[in-house]
């Protein structure tokens, strides 16, 4: 079965540059990838920050998070 | 043609995960991923410090740097 991969970004430029990178890199037989917009759907706040995401871009991999570069707080989207 | 992937690396804990979760993660038949311990082959620090590396765990993709999490500054590794 494929593992979860969660891709949060804002929008910004580093996040979209981290998206074409890694997010659209992963193995597809190996991951099941859902991209989250934090700033158009702030209702996956809660759950990006109890996953341990403290900026964007971020991805949430077996429930760890992993940034990528800073994009932006994610203080800075609530 | 494969994109070529480089992850460096210092042995530590933060990169360890990082490995397992990114770099054994990307879709093999899109990217060539290297692996480099910057502690055991200090001969690639210049390298790496040239395509904008500041810190381990950090790949290299198409000439950007990718800094996942924090594992180690560089500086630390001279």
């Amino acid at each position: 079965m494929a593992r979860k991969a969660t891709f949060y970004h804002a929008g910004c430029p580093v996040c979209a540059d981290a998206e074409t990178a890694f997010a659209q890199a992963l193995d597809k037989d190996a991951f099941d990838v859902e991209i989250v917009h934090l700033g158009e759907d702030k209702s996956r706040l809660r759950e990006a920050e109890a996953a341990g995401v403290k900026s964007v871009p971020a991805f949430v991999i077996d429930g760890r998070a992993y940034h990528i570069n800073f994009g932006a707080d994610l203080a800075a989207l609530k």
